[in-house]
Formats: C-alpha cells, structure tokens, sequence
C-alpha cells in the first residue's frame, strides 16, 4: 500500500514527487471515482506567509466568540492564510479543530487555545516539533491575559462589537498547559466563578495571545532565525534528572512529560532532594 | 470580512452555498492569484464513508510506528478516508496532527491518540463535540492494551514487519486522559521503564484501539445511532456538583473539567463530603 501521500516533504512539493495536482467536485456527496483514485497528494508543509502578530490576536479573540478557543487560534492563523494565500489552505475546513474546546469537549486537558495553534504550526512548518515545545515553554511562564491583550478590550480595538468584559483583566502564569489548572488558578487568585464572563473573555484574550506569539515562531521560523527562548523551572529540570523517558526503571525512569510537577504532586515530595530522596 | 468560508454546514454543502469547486496548482510554491482569489471553500462535515474498526486498528498501530500516536490514529482514519472516498480527504496533510505526538511534543498532556482520534471525528462530524466526549469517558476506564490489541500482536497480524515487542503485555485502565498519567500509572504498575519497547509498543496498540473506537462511534453516528454509553466516575460527579464551571464562586464553582479529581488531589481532600466539607 502507498502512504507517500499522507506526508511529503518540502523537497517533494517542490520537485513534484508525488503528484501535485488536486482537484474537486462535489455532485451531492458523492465523489466522482475518477477523482478518488487519481492519487491526489495534500501538500505538506503548506506554503506559510508571513502574518502580523497584531492582526492575529484580534482575530484569536474574534474566533472565540466564533468557535471557542481551539478553533478560535487555529482559525486567526489558517484561515488568515486562507485569505492571503488561497489553496492548499482553503481545502482545510477549520472545524477540524472545533473538538478541542476547553480541553476537548469541557474535559480541560489542554488549552484548546495551544491545542489549535500547534495544529497550525505542524501544518505549514517541518520545525513543528521544536516550535510546539517552545509554544508550550512559553504559555506556561506567561501572564494571561498579556497587557497587549488588555488595551485591546480596554481601547475597544477588538473585532468583536459586544464585549463579555472590555475591562483591564487581572492576570495570572498558568504554571500548566492544561486548561483545568490555568482556569482554576486564575479564578481562585482572583475571585471569578468559572462561568462568568470574565472568565470567558480571557479565555478570548488568551486566544488571541497564543495565536499571535505562535505567528511570531513562525515568521521567525521561515527566516530561519527560529531559536527556543524558555527554559524548563528548576523543579522540572531537577525532577527530570530520573524522573523522565529513560530506559532505567530502578533509576526512576517510569514516567515522562514535561509538566511542573508540583502542580499535582504534593511539594513536600518534588522537594525532596539528596540522600534521603527515596 | 466575509468569515463563511471557515465553518460550512451540511446544508450549506448541499445547497452548494459558498461555492465548491477547489482547485490546486502549485509552481514553485507559487499559488495561481486566479485561485487564490477564487474563494474556494472548504468541505465540512467531509463526507464520512463506513470504516472497519478491525482494520482501522492494524493501521493505527501501524500509523505509531510511522510518526507515533496522534499522527498514527489521526492517519488511520483519515488516511483510509483519503483511499476510500479520496478529494476532499485528499486535501488534508496528515501531518497537520503530528504535533500532537507525546502529549504535544513530548509534554504528555492529552494523549495523542486521542488528540488525533478527535481531530478525525470533527473534521467529519457535526456531532463532534458528543462522540469526542464519548472516546475520552471511554478511554478512562478502557483497559490497554485491550485484548483484541494484544491478539493481533501475539498473532502477527498488525501490519508492521518487525514488532517492538510481540508479547501480550499486560493492561492498566488510564484512568484519565493525559498521556503522563496513563503512561506513568501502567511503568509503575508492570514494572517498565517509560523509554522500553514494551512502552511504545503498547502506545502503537493503543493508537490503534482509540482510532478503532472512534470509528464504531462514527459509524454509529453515521446511521443516527450514536449514544454514549460510558459515565463519569462518582468520585467525579460528586465533586461537580459544586466544583463546576458555573457563577457562583463561594458555592465552589471557580473551577471546570472533567478529569478524574483523585489523579491529582490529595486523596483525603476529595473523600471529604458532608457538613464537614470546607
């Protein structure tokens, strides 16, 4: 069986291994079969063009009030090139990120907002891997919403016309790429029920923010000038010494991740160091 | 701005709203203006077509071993989608879920399995959101590798030459839906380090066996029949009927999700119920 088509290369696009003609028609939902087995090949990575992080975080913001925010940071980047390229990029529906709302239909694992940006990026950059990790490295060390994002709401330089809040929103480091930490952190710190509207228009902010700085990575990027630019805590990189992907189950090996561990171990235990470390 | 183009329905597919002619021509990585300017329009629901969950299995597993779970479930369904019905699957790189691998590059938040899972069923689903739920609550309590996973491998009948390991390897039930967990909680368990060949190769069975449910539920949806059929643990629906998104932030509801409490909180705080309840 031939699975060249469902991954080329950069080089195979360009030397047109593979077939680059892709064509079609829809008589109802029926597909024509001479369409279907032409072997028509999806191009990868698609041809990405610089976008402006500013435009982006409007449009972030706008696609939570359109479609939450897995859909929302993946619809201000694709369909962004969507517009300014056209094809390959308008044979990709936007809904195949919607499932990714607030962690994956309500369950709060990853932000959606995260989840739709990495999708965008393994869709037009081969460095996808390095630029996902340095997205993730990022989130989990910023303030949400950013100041850039509040003087957005607070000038009413949105694209949406009716605010969920147009204040200045307090902010908090989510510590977590997970949705359930980042949400409780912050309304526990300052005082929101998770389904006030407050709530709901960081997450917005958010969108728009994680969408903007994933734009910055990949303009960076097709400069070739992409580099990671934040580290692992000091707790991670401690634990991680034994506590990661190895082959020494004695030696601690039995997990793996890159989370902050304290986030859900008991400090008392990632504190534990030295001789007397179990 | 004229948004249509990033989120069609059904209807408007039928109807032919929004224009459905989409056409791909690349020279260089030049994109025709024509083209690009013609507004063509992406495709959704895709037009699911009937899979065998036996054989989505075998290429979910197969599809770990060529660029590791997410991309792997992800390809096993789209990718036969791509064979079977071809354009518009066509126009969809696989690779746009590649990042997913590990929980996102390595961090092991979601397991890519079902991240890639996911992703299929939006992309053909407007119940998306229900059967996306349905996979999650399902995985939690499933045990992997399941036992037709491990059928397949003591047989050598999953589609790779050379296996990781060929043994039955015995089973843990996730009980959540973060790769870090779930791939913690069975090393621990069995006795296995997290970089061993018997790890990755029960994620290849477990790529496998989420794509494989995801497409009895699609197929289930296809005829109108798609029910879910698997519960929150009480632990977890206790805990919600305070600890919820919702508006009241003294009554508790400052949070949201619907992760297993006990995974992270301290087993004596979430046993506590009653008048004595902080």
């Amino acid at each position: 069986m031939n699975e060249q088509h469902e991954g080329l290369t950069r080089r195979q696009v360009l030397t047109g291994v593979g077939g680059l003609a892709a064509g079609l028609a829809i008589g109802g939902l029926g597909v024509p079969s001479a369409m279907a087995s032409a072997g028509q090949d999806a191009i990868w990575p698609m041809p990405y063009v610089k976008l402006d992080p500013e435009e982006v975080r409007k449009l972030g913001h706008r696609g939570y009030y359109e479609g939450e925010c897995c859909r929302g940071a993946f619809s201000a980047i694709v369909g962004s090139l969507q517009r300014k390229v056209g094809a390959p990029f308008t044979g990709i529906p936007i809904n195949i990120m919607a499932y990714g709302t607030a962690g994956v239909a309500g369950w709060c694992t990853l932000c959606g907002a995260l989840n739709g940006a990495c999708a965008a990026i393994s869709l037009v950059s081969e460095n996808y891997k390095a630029i996902a990790n340095e997205l993730l490295q990022w989130y989990v060390q910023a303030p949400f919403p950013s100041e850039k994002a509040n003087a957005l709401a607070v000038n009413h330089q949105y694209l949406v016309d009716k605010y969920k809040s147009d204040k200045a929103l307090p902010s908090s480091v989510p510590g977590s790429p997970l949705c359930h930490i980042n949400v409780s952190r912050w309304c526990k710190e300052h005082g929101y029920a998770s389904g006030s509207s407050e709530r709901s228009e960081r997450c917005a902010r958010i969108s728009g923010d994680v969408a903007a700085y994933a734009v910055e990575l990949l303009n960076m990027d097709m400069d070739g000038k992409f580099t990671a630019m934040h580290k692992p805590s000091a707790e991670v990189e401690g634990c991680r010494v034994c506590h990661r992907k190895g082959k020494d189950f004695e030696a601690g090996n039995w997990t793996r991740g890159k989370m902050e561990c304290g986030d859900c171990h008991d400090e008392a235990t990632v504190k534990l160091v030295g001789p007397d470390h179990p």
